[in-house]
Order: structure tokens, then sequence, then C-alpha cells
């Protein structure tokens, strides 16, 4: 049987490999003839600039995203349960498997006793929290806030009372577009003491990443984060 | 000014930094001559095996870790503040300021307005998240559990209701020889249909990571897990 590597890819449009990615995560491609990919595009395009040792063309390419039916997922396995080979996954950018649905096919090898092998990379919620000062040693990733107004408020101020009351430094993305919304429901709704962190372009040539109080949010205004990819986080 | 930079260092004793470490961290590294790590003993022999371009005794080295008294934490960033010189924190494993008392100086740094960079490294927390098959769109690193008996049950319990109340994967570490006495836990405290995924020595040649029921778990045993580092997650 063949093992499931998980493969990280660069995060942004300019980050390299030297940048982002050990050396040795080369050899594990290298291994690998089938992957099972958020976006095609993307992924083929990742493969090309790594000058790995073999022509794109030779690989093969299955897609793995928001669309794909969970009835579909478990035959995704089918090249290394049936034919022994490796899978390589990847998702848009970062880890692969956080953040994003790589996690269905990686519970169907678990559940067939498939050897998964991880590989070291970027991951913008840990790069944020490292550089925020909020608590490393308790805190969550919450994805997407609710969407709706009421539904919104009502969620930062549940998160707000975690953070505080459990120490949990608490986590969410938004996406890029709506990056001002957040930042004003934000600071609508959370007390003046209370922490948030904006990290946005991780590892690109702009990155940014302030702490500081909802009152001093308020006091100095928002950064310039329009739809730039940003990861925000209340303590 | 300078700048605060975040330095991944490998896991475990065997790892290399091809595996574990961009090739480009070194380039921050070569340009700090004032470190704050958790140990400085493993943070030499890192920079020693690292090959960077200077003698490790012309470097300077201060400690920071959970016998650091919180008020002396914010004098650690003098050679920054005063004498406009780059700052390296490193950890005694992994990612720095995740899982360890180095927030407590990136929070003073983000007080002053400081430049933050954290690097690419390895994770315990997310490469067993990635692997697990675990939700990895909403999670919760919550560090250690009670150790007194029926504090530790409860907790167990009400993280394993917050798994399944909020979909939230439950992450946990405990001290290596405490893994057997925290898996009998789980095991009597938990459904029999709550998922537990095991991960022990991550990025280590014995490398073992396997996800399934309590159910299953009491059918086929603990893994060899004693002495070595293990993630618990329960979801």
């Amino acid at each position: 049987m063949g093992k499931l590597y998980l493969i990280p890819t660069p995060m942004g449009e300019t980050a390299s490999w030297d940048a982002a990615l050990p050396a040795g995560n080369r050899a594990a491609i290298d291994s690998i003839e089938y992957f099972v990919v958020e976006n095609i595009r993307t992924a083929r395009r990742f493969l090309a600039r790594s000058g790995i040792g073999r022509t794109i063309d030779e690989l093969t390419f299955a897609e793995l995203n928001e669309h794909t039916p969970a009835e579909e997922v478990e035959a995704l396995l089918d090249p290394l349960t049936k034919e022994g080979k490796n899978i390589g996954v990847m998702s848009e950018a970062g880890l692969p498997c956080i953040a994003d649905p790589g996690a269905l096919l990686v519970a169907a090898a678990q559940r067939r006793g498939v050897e998964v092998v991880p590989l070291v990379g970027p991951n913008s919620i840990t790069l944020a929290l490292m550089a925020s000062g909020a608590n490393g040693q308790s805190f969550a990733f919450n994805g997407y806030l609710p969407v709706k107004p009421p539904d919104r408020v009502k969620a930062i101020r549940h998160f707000e009372r975690r953070a505080h009351a459990e120490n949990q430094s608490q986590i969410f993305i938004e996406a890029p577009y709506r990056n001002r919304k957040l930042f004003d429901d934000i600071l609508g709704a959370c007390d003046p003491r209370t922490m948030l962190c904006i990290a946005c372009d991780l590892l690109e040539p702009g990155q940014y990443i302030r702490s500081q109080s909802v009152a001093a949010w308020k006091k100095n205004g928002a950064p310039a984060f329009d739809k730039r990819p940003a990861i925000f986080i209340i303590f």
C-alpha cells in the first residue's frame, strides 16, 4: 500500500521555496505521480516552479475542494489502496487539511490504516499567532464568522468572552474583501481593553502584523488591508 | 530599531535542517547576534549544527522560560530598543511562542511597536492535526489537562462535549511519561464513538499517527508511546 503525503505549498504569489519550504520536501514530491489537490491550476504551477525531476504531464491530478461530493472522496484513494501508489495532497496555499476540505481524504485514509505523512511548511494561523503576542499555550481557530449582522455580533461577543474566561486566543479568517467589515464589527462589539491582532500578507513583502487594544485600533485607525489575506486574533 | 525574529528549530534529536526548516531561515539567523531562548544549551547546539557564518562565542544568549519572572521580560528587549540590534527568539523545539512562554516577549515587542518577523518551521500541533483527519477548519489547542483525577475526567468530558457540539477538534499535550495515563483516562471518560488521534515522534524515524474511535482503541490497545512526545486529538 502507498502512503498519503500532505505537501505544503508557499503562501502568496511571491514566496520562494527557500523562504517557505524545507528542501527535503522535494524528495517526497519526487516519489509521487498522483496528486489530490484543492485547485489543479495552482498545483501544476507550484510543481512547475519547484524544479521537480519530471514533466508535469506525466503526473495525474484530481481535485478535492468544497464542491466535491462527500461520497466521492473515498474513491480518490484508489491509486494508493488498489495500485500501491503514493498520493500527494496539496491545498491552494500553506498546509493542506488545515482550513480546507482535505481532512476528508485523510479521514478516509485513517479509516483504512493508510500511513499519513505530514510535511513541514507555512501556516498563516501559527505564523500570525507566534507574532501576535497572544497566548500560544491555549488557542482556537474558528474559521469564518457568520455573515448576517446579528449572528456575527453575537459570535464576536461569544468568542471575546471565551478569550477572557479561558485565556484562549481566538483566531478567525475572513474573505479579504470583507476585512474592513470584520474590523468594524470587532471594534463595535468588543470591550475597549480587548486585544486584537491583525496579520496580513504573511511571508509577502508587505507583511503586516500588529497587536493593540480595541481602544488603540479605534484611535489609530484600520490598516491598509483591503483585499489582502488576513488573520484576526482576539485575546 | 531592530526587529524581533521568531526562529523555529527542528523537533527531535535526529531531524535535519533539510527535513524541517526552509533554507532561507539561515539568512535571518546570520543577521542576529543576540538571542532570547527557552534553553541556552539546546539553542547553542542548534546554531552549532546549522553551519552559520560565525562562531557561537560571538553570540549573546538570554533565557526566557517558565522560571523567568514576568517583570524581567521587558528588559530582554533592550538590545533591540536601545542598541538597534535584531533579536532572535528560539524555543526548545519547533515554533517559538506556541506552547511555550515566548509570547510574553512578543507581547512586550508589540506594545513598543517593534516589527515581529515569524519564520516558517515545524509545529507538532499542526502536523498532528493535518494527519489526523480531524476537522482542520475549527480546532483548539488546550495545552495540558489538569493532573488531579476528578478535575482531569471533568476536563476530558468538557472538551469531548465541545468537540461534538461545535465540531471543533480538541488538541492536548501531556508530559511523555504520563501518555499512558492520559490514554487510559480518555478511554475511560469518552463515548466509544468519539474519535481519538495519537501522534508521536513527529518528524522522527519512529513517527506514528493513528486515528480511530475510542471503541477501536479499547479493542486494539495502546501504541508504544511511553516517554515519546505525543499529541492527542479528540474529535
